[in-house]
């Protein structure tokens, strides 16, 4: 937790916030903050700024002051086949420290059914990753997450009106065109699952404008594949 | 599991191996494999191919026939200093499945000392997810990774040799200079703990000529931040 995001519900008044549960536990046990202390805070949605410590036992009190912008969005909108419960969870939050604003988990052919029902797909959860990745970047906007259960519909009926006007990719590492680097424009990205799009998937997306890039012969894991290939675009 | 990797003690004849234990039991429960099938397999530091099931019960027999070479290695060295526990296991499966060969876990001052205590930093640990990566990204050449515990006598004895030739690059946040793009030769990456390197050893790295160099405003988790970077880079 390199940030503690602040709600509206934590302020007690116009400059200080009062927080109990995980941010009071975290602070306490990892931390190991004290009175006089000061803190790196953030309201979500908002500004980031320093919180100084002016009480901790069952609620951790901070007069706050926020005077700086979070660092400026990534220009891209993530789509992504859902990737199985176990990697889920980094996924979002590191995509999330990342700076990516807009995601969404669609599903696919090669994605097993059962991912769907994983208590990891839940609303909560979601959540609960993000904030995890924004307290790491120390960022206070919240990405969206949407999911998409019907592949075609999405990619017929959504998909142009979201791409449109960005460099829209498909990552496979079949392709023969390697990513592009340093882009300059918004880009939208769409991440197959393990195993990758089927043929019928790949004709879909390249129907409406997208183009397949390759990073390189070796298969990743969904959360490596899109740091590196994100490190690669801007 | 996107290879199987061999090694010389399956084999029970010139082209035919033996397996049991956990490639077994992945391929029986993930694969879902049966007689007939054909699986990619790869010889630990040599060729990858096709191996054909033959026998799938107490014991997976496969008829191999390696003619592939793995993909190309990274021509990075990456000099880390020791995550914590939790994440070192996805930080080491992660830079081997992008192909880092040469690792080196370092101390550092806010390296925590536990650290170093963790059954993860074992040997057999270190191993066993450095297969993991190698099985991800169809690999089959293992990285080495080797451990110092003393900052300074690495740094002032070890690594001018070690970086002689090379591009030598240490990740800093704060650094006035973004990472070089599409680098065409050798480099050593040093990347600090989680809290970054203090002043005195990013003086002692810079003064055997390694360049602080940023990715951007954003503090990363060390495994998202890595395969950014290497994504950037390459």
């Amino acid at each position: 937790m390199n940030l503690i995001l602040l709600f509206p519900d934590d302020f007690i008044a116009e400059s200080r916030v009062q927080l109990t549960g995980r941010r009071l536990t975290h602070v306490k046990s990892v931390h190991r903050a004290k009175v006089g202390d000061t803190l790196t805070v953030g309201v979500a949605g908002g500004k980031t700024g320093r919180g100084l410590v002016t009480c901790l036992d069952d609620a951790l009190e901070l007069d706050v002051m926020l005077d700086v912008d979070p660092p400026p969005p990534l220009p891209l909108t993530l789509v992504l086949a859902l990737p199985r419960p176990k990697v889920l969870n980094r996924v979002i939050a590191g995509v999330t420290s990342l700076g990516v604003k807009r995601i969404f988990l669609i599903n696919a052919w090669r994605v097993e059914k059962s991912y769907w029902k994983s208590p990891r797909t839940r609303d909560d959860n979601l959540l609960a990753q993000r904030l995890l990745g924004l307290e790491q970047a120390r960022d206070t906007v919240l990405p969206t997450i949407e999911t998409r259960r019907f592949f075609r519909t999405f990619v017929e009926d959504e998909l142009p009106a979201i791409a449109a006007g960005t460099l829209s990719l498909v990552a496979h590492p079949a392709a023969p065109m390697q990513a592009p680097r340093a882009v300059t424009q918004p880009v939208t990205l769409v991440i197959g699952p393990e195993g990758g799009f089927i043929e019928q998937e790949l004709v879909s997306l390249t129907a409406i404008g997208f183009t397949p890039v390759a990073i390189g012969p070796r298969i990743l894991r969904t959360e490596t594949a899109v740091a590196a290939v994100i490190g690669r675009l801007f």
